[in-house]
């Protein structure tokens, strides 16, 4: 089982309008409203390519009884802990005449320490009761919770017998590498953002001195770069890039290496066929990601399609590591 | 007793950002929700003037019932009819930068038959219950009323002895003219919508051809313009106009002739006194709406300031109508 946290879970809300005009009064052509965060994408996804995961974190609120309305429609399995608040929504107008998006994130509640205490309580249950192997903490932290939020259930995953996955940025994401994260994936704005570093390889080698074990960096069309804890640097891409909608990409990329950790792929004798295997997952589910209309989603026939797409790359210096 | 139907009810809300691009993303600094709806306002205006007043109509889904909540905080006597669907948002951006909004209007509900029969049982039941003198019907239809909904509405309400005040748009308007509402109160931009006409007096002749008994046209900076069942113009405005938010301006003058009516000032035997009173009481109320931030809010001292500022005028020509 794999376990997936989302502290500030979000109602994503589409609005279509003919066409954004700044001052204007807009006819709201059509609403969507979908569960999202990107822990829930994380879930959605797996439980999508038939591996058993769970969504927790907390949800509050009228706009956190949508959000679990909608994770039921999907059987998306679902175990949040309320809180007070009210969860915050994303809003997303897109205009018919060109097709682009105007975002609009809300900050969503402000968490209270007993909260927070309970949420812990929550995973710790969750990890035990479930037999997870895997706890995956993606997203945006609320206001309220410790700044070393991810940390702490990093710190609690591994004494309960789990692997973690961080999917986070800016100090959420640094303060959380002391608590040696399994598998760290940052997007190259993210790694800019933690490390002041762009290029991926002395990036992930920045925060692998900082505790991070695997670190993976996602880099949309160009792919992925890993830097396994054992050694050396892998690279993976899709042979010829897709067109179609980024959002979620990056969570159905965390997804396969969650999948790919729950397996033990990389405990594999031959460490880098199970890297091998665990990166070209990560690039077909992504690609299969962007081909959908919404984030959280992937279909299966996607991800066989693209396997064979996926190209390797693979370097190790005589030290075992990159030069 | 004035009773305020709102058959399609919104959950007002405004986001406050830094400055609005289109295409960017953006964080939500501020949200602030408030009920609204043409005639929740003007509910809520006569209730902070002291003056008895419920509000009813439809509402529904999470959204309804913050709406609800909404009023509760606010003391305003409500008894809405639930319907299924989800009662609408409107959604204001207000720019920090320049203090502009853009707004999106989402369409509201899809009512059924049978929701639209409960709603007419439920007003019948209110004007009954709560002795109402005058029925107030404001602002838009939801889908799935009928085209003539406030045409049965005003039967309904002249049928149990109350008074009708319609202020309405386009065909909500026009189709409702023929039951005869005791007073009908458009803006000129509505004037023009259901008459072709932009000069008050001239629509507001055309209204009453159609069947408006009493018409009032609100003109913004210039006042408002009335002609009585009983012949005769009369004007009213503000010496010196009022700078502000005019958001909810409308609703407060329709508050005010509702009070006039449920007062019978107009049935004074002066009549023409009864009318500078109602009038007089408009122009403040609605330049009172103006100073206030949000719609459906009078301070009782910038009305009591207010009325002396009022200038009428007033013209009859000899078959006490106007020339």
């Amino acid at each position: 089982m794999i376990l997936t946290v989302t502290l500030n879970a979000a109602l994503d809300v589409t609005y279509e309008v003919d066409a954004l005009v700044p001052q204007g009064s807009h006819r709201v052509r059509r609403i969507r409203e979908r569960a999202g965060g990107k822990g829930i994408n994380v879930a959605s996804v797996l439980v999508g390519m038939g591996v058993p995961a769970m969504a927790t974190g907390l949800l509050g609120g009228p706009t956190g009884s949508r959000i679990a309305a909608d994770l039921n429609a999907r059987s998306v399995p679902h175990a949040f802990h309320s809180c007070a608040g009210d969860s915050r929504r994303t809003l997303n107008i897109v205009s018919a005449d060109d097709g682009e998006a105007t975002i609009f994130n809300e900050r969503g509640p402000l968490v209270t320490p007993e909260e927070w205490t309970a949420l812990l309580d929550r995973v710790t249950g969750l990890i035990t009761r479930t037999a997870a192997t895997v706890v995956v903490l993606s997203g945006s932290l609320p206001r309220g919770v410790p700044e070393d939020a991810y940390g702490q259930l990093i710190v609690l995953t591994h004494a309960h017998g789990a692997r973690s996955i961080l999917d986070a940025n800016g100090p959420a994401l640094g303060l959380a590498l002391a608590a040696h994260p399994d598998l760290v994936k940052p997007n190259v704005m993210e790694l800019i953002g933690a490390t002041g570093v762009g290029d991926p390889v002395a990036g992930a080698e920045a925060l692998r001195r900082n505790g991070a074990l695997d670190v993976v960096v996602s880099a949309g069309r160009d792919g992925v770069v890993a830097l396994p804890r054992d050694g050396g640097v892998l690279g993976a891409r899709l042979r010829a890039p897709l067109a179609g909608n980024p959002t979620g990409a990056g969570d159905a990329m965390v997804a396969a290496f969650a999948a790919g950790l729950a397996d033990n792929v990389t405990a594999d004798p031959a460490t880098e066929g199970g890297w091998a295997t665990m990166l070209t997952a990560a690039v077909a589910w992504s690609g299969a990601a962007v081909l959908q209309p919404v984030a959280g989603a992937v279909d299966l026939h996607d991800v066989a399609r693209l396997v064979p797409e996926v190209e390797m790359e693979m370097a190790k210096d005589d030290a075992g590591r990159t030069g």
